[in-house]
């Protein structure tokens, strides 16, 4: 487990350097079939992580957003996001991360998120802790929605409709942003600054890394409808709390249609 | 007028070193009557800027968040915001501005945006042109809001929904992101990467710079029924757009209640 702490750092730390070179006003990118934009740092991140995997650990599957190697029969997953918000990135606004977790049978056990803007090193294992560059964090005490900030992705389809959960927030006198990175927001639910986060998006790796870190900090992370999940293959998005204001949440998702 | 500009500069940095020295994660805030926090930070640039304002221009009046001096028959009126998003920045969050304009007459003369952490300092001064770090700016060139981004301070009250807004716009393939400074939106419109920025406010502190920087930078700024309106006293929130969409958001915020 060291081994892959020790990895996951270095790798935090070289896509960090990667992220922070290529961030400027005007960048280039692709919108992609889903309207998302991609650039080529995404790119490049992906690829130095399914290298650095596979020259590392070459028994572990790569579940990564722009590229995977899935290896049958394989119990460990590292699942990574090499640039979450990547919409902040490629419009000149210093709001992402780099995103990566070590999942085994479905299960989280080392996650690992790092802002090299503000050189954020964001850690947890399972039953270890989690930790803001080697400090423990702890997520907030709120048990009301007054005075406190909710990150969500604001989308709508069949199940949810998160711009009306931002409404009935807003009326229970609560705040919601919306920064276009879920995982920088998640760790802003982790280090206690924001009561919970909201996501819809079906995709682990915008959610494995995430998962154990909250929770790690004391928080409950959940699908939306609040049922545990797998972080290894497609998920039903992901509410993170500080436990508390947990079920608060899912009811109000679930009267947002 | 050349004062009035290097004033402004030497006032805005000044500014941003206190917001830079002060930023940090688990900050302390009041949250003021109006459910927004109130950080040391603020009344402390708030102080600065009365201080600066009187022993320069002795006979101007200021208008700010946080204190004003208002003389009567007073031509000229600084109205400043001293931290524009407060919110993210008292929760640890690296997205917020020193605003402030030059109002003569209730129309923006001069307007200086500075963001400490990207040291990206925004001036326009009436005809001249927006610039950022001393080079020229121009907004976006989009037709529609695919694969655009409109950043909205999401509010509901009587008169708009916002809430509905984004929800129409992400309808029509575009992003809705609230970062919780709204100056700091405004200059990605001036800047070319968003599309557009609405506000519901009534404070003429978060509207008065970024109205002559977006006109400046090629794009239209109203109210948010599309009128043009003072800006040393209450306004009616704002648009801010690329000019190319600016109707069909003052048409979709029409239809929003």
């Amino acid at each position: 487990m060291k081994d892959y702490k020790r990895f996951s750092i270095e790798l935090a730390k070289e896509a960090g350097k990667i992220i922070k070179a290529n961030f400027a006003l005007g960048m280039k990118k692709e919108w992609k079939s889903d309207n998302t934009p991609l650039t080529e740092t995404d790119t490049k991140i992906n690829q130095l992580v399914l290298d650095a995997i596979q020259k590392n650990f070459p028994g572990h599957s790569v579940l990564a957003e722009e590229g995977s190697n899935l290896l049958e029969g394989s119990e460990y997953t590292w699942v990574c996001d090499p640039v979450d918000g990547t919409i902040p990135f490629s419009h000149g606004i210093p709001n992402c991360v780099f995103a990566l977790a070590l999942v085994k049978n479905g299960e989280s056990i080392l996650g690992i998120v790092y802002d090299p803007f503000l050189d954020h090193l964001f850690l947890a294992e399972k039953n270890k802790g989690a930790t803001l560059n080697n400090e423990k964090i702890r997520v907030s005490t709120s048990a009301s929605f007054e005075s406190t900030i909710i990150g969500i992705a604001l989308r709508k389809n069949e199940k949810y409709n998160f711009f009306q959960v931002a409404e009935i927030l807003e009326s229970r006198k609560g705040w919601s942003l919306n920064f276009g990175s879920i995982v920088y927001m998640d760790m802003l639910v982790a280090n206690g600054e924001f009561a919970a986060s909201i996501f819809g998006g079906e995709n682990a790796h915008d959610s494995a890394a995430s998962k154990i870190i909250v929770e790690e900090a004391g928080g409950t992370f959940t699908d939306i409808f609040g049922n545990d999940q797998r972080y290894d293959q497609k998920v039903k998005g992901h509410i993170a709390s500080n436990g508390i204001l947990h079920q608060e949440i899912i009811d109000i998702i679930k009267t947002s249609l």
